[in-house]
C-alpha cells in the first residue's frame, strides 16, 4: 500500500498511517478473500453493544469510518481539517448477516469500488471468525468542511486508490 | 396513534408512549406532508455533531432507533427485554440530503412501510425547517433476544400498525 | 431565566434558547428542590444503555453537557464555534447514586456553583422518580477554540448568571 | 501477568485477555513510569473527537472503560454477563490536562489502587508524546446485573491484582 501519511521511522502498527495490508494469518482466521487488500483488526468493546448485548448497528458504522479514515490517510489524503477535502456521507447500504458478542474479535475491511471526479463509492465488511456479520457500501463526496464546495480527488490520492484497489472509474 | 403502552394517567409529553401524533404547527415549520403520521423533534446535540461541526452519519441513526422504540412501544409492543420480541436491524438504506447544525432543531419521522409475518419495513426521516435532511428505509425482524428465535409480529401489534399506517402486508 | 440566545417569536419550547426554569409539575414527580432553577427532561434512550441495561455512566455525562450547553446559550454566551469563548473541561467529579433503566424519564438539572474570571464550577443532578440517580460537579474554563487561549466569562453572561444562580465569586 | 482469560493458544495481540503489560517503546514514546504495569494503546478516532476538534471529555472514560474490561478479565473476572459480578461505577473523579487530537497516539493505563470487600478503587491515565492528558479515579462496586446484589471480589482475581499491582485492602 502506498503510504505517504507516515514517516519512514514510524513503526508503530497502531498508527493512522499504518500498513493496512491484511496480514495472512487474519485472512485465515476470518476468512478474508483477495477482493480484499485493506482493513484491521479491531475488539468489539463494551461502548460497541447495546442492552441486547450486541454490537449496536451503529458501532459496525463507526468502525467503517475509522478504517475508511485511515484508509484515506494511507492513499494520501491530508488528515482531516476544516479546510482540507475530507469525505462526506451521501448515501449508505448495509446488510447486518450476523450478531457480534462483547469482546469478541472482528476484522473490518475496507476497499474502493468505484471513482467519480469529486467522488468514491467504498465498499466495507466486517468479519468474524464464523463468517462475515456485515456488508457495506457507501458514497462519499469530497468536500472543504469550511465552504461546503465540492472538491476533485487530488490526482496523488486518485493514484493510490487506482493501484491499489484498481476502482472503475466513471 | 393506539397508544398501549402509557397509563390513561400518564400526561408527560415525553414519555415513551405518549402520541406521537404530528402538530400541525410541526408539519408548517418543517414542511411534513400527510404520508407521515408520527414523529418527535429533538435538538441536534453536541454529541451528534463531529468534528466537521455537522451532525454525524450515525447521529440520524441514533435518531432513528429512538423514534422506531418509541413507534413500537406505542403500537404495543412489550418495553425492550430480554426474553419479547425486539427489532434487529437486518438492512439499512439512507440518503443524507444536507447537512445539520449543531443546535439545530430538527424532527424525525418513522412509519412501517410494509409487514411481513416476522419482519418489518420502515421509512423514517429527518427534516429541517430548510427541507429533508436524510431518508431511512430499514428491515427489521423480530428477534427473542434471549434465545435469537424469530417470532412473528404480535397480533395486537399488527392490528395498531395496520389502522396507524396501513401499511403492504406481504 | 435571562434567555439573549432565541428570538422573541421562537416559541418552540425544544429550542436550545428555550425557558429551561423547572416546571412546578416536574419539581413534584421528581423531587427537585428550591435549589435548582434550571434542568430538562429526557428519557433514558437506547442509545444511552449498555449490556447491564442500564444508562452508561458516561450518558449521565452527555446529559449533563447537553444541560450545560443550552443554560449557557440561555445565559447568553454565543453557540458554540471555532472563534467564540467555549467550555472545556478541566475537572469532573460525578457519584452515582442508583441506576436508571431503559426508556425511564430522568430530569437533568444544572447550575453555576461558583465564578472565576476564566472559569465556572458547575452542578449538575440527574432525578428519577424514586430519587436522585446521580450528582456531578465540573470546572470549565472558557476558552477560544481556534486558538487555545483562556478569556473572561463575558460581562453580560456573567450578569445572567449571577441574577439566576448568585454562585460563588472568587 | 496473570492472564486467565485467554487459551494457551491466542496469540492475537488485540484479544481481550492478551498481555496488558506495557512495553518498553510505549514507556519511553509516552513517558510511562514504572507505577504504571497495564495499559494499552489507541488511536483518537473520528468518534471520539467533538466539534472542537479534540477528543470529547466522554472518549477519555469510555477507553478507560475498555482498559477496566480487557484488565478485569485478564485478572480472571469472567466476560461480562448478567449473572457474573460486574463492575458498576459508583464514584468518579477526572483531571484534563490537555487535549487530544484526531488520529493522534494515546496510551491509556490502568491499575488497582484499592481493593475492598465488594469493590475497587482504580486509577487511570491517557499519555500523549507530550505528557499526560488526563488522570482518572474511579470506585467501583461488583455486582450481579441480573439482581442488583453486591457480591464479593473473587479470591482468584483478588489474588491476581495483589500480585500484579499490589493495592491498598481495605
Amino acid at each position: 500500500m502506498v503510504d505517504t501519511a507516515s514517516s519512514p521511522t514510524d513503526t508503530d502498527a497502531r498508527s493512522p498511517g499504518a500498513d493496512l495490508a491484511i496480514p495472512a494469518s487474519a485472512r485465515d482466521r476470518f476468512g478474508i478473500g483477495p477482493d480484499w487488500r485493506s482493513g484491521m483488526e479491531r475488539l468489539v468493546e463494551w461502548r460497541d453493544v447495546d442492552a441486547f448485548r450486541h454490537a449496536n448497528h451503529t458501532a459496525f458504522l463507526l468502525w467503517f469510518e475509522a478504517a475508511r479514515n485511515r484508509y484515506l490517510e494511507a492513499m494520501g489524503l491530508p488528515r482531516h481539517a476544516s479546510n482540507t477535502p475530507g469525505p462526506v456521507m451521501m448515501d449508505l447500504r448495509v446488510r447486518y448477516l450476523r450478531p457480534l458478542a462483547y469482546h469478541e474479535p472482528v476484522f473490518v475491511t475496507v476497499r474502493t469500488a468505484a471513482m467519480r471526479r469529486r467522488s468514491l463509492e467504498m465498499d466495507y465488511a466486517a468479519w468474524t471468525q464464523d463468517g462475515c456479520a456485515a456488508t457495506c457500501t457507501a458514497v462519499l463526496v469530497l468536500m472543504i468542511n469550511d465552504t461546503g464546495e465540492k472538491v476533485a480527488i487530488p490526482d496523488a490520492v486518485r493514484g493510490s486508490i487506482r493501484t491499489l484497489d484498481n476502482p472503475r472509474e466513471e
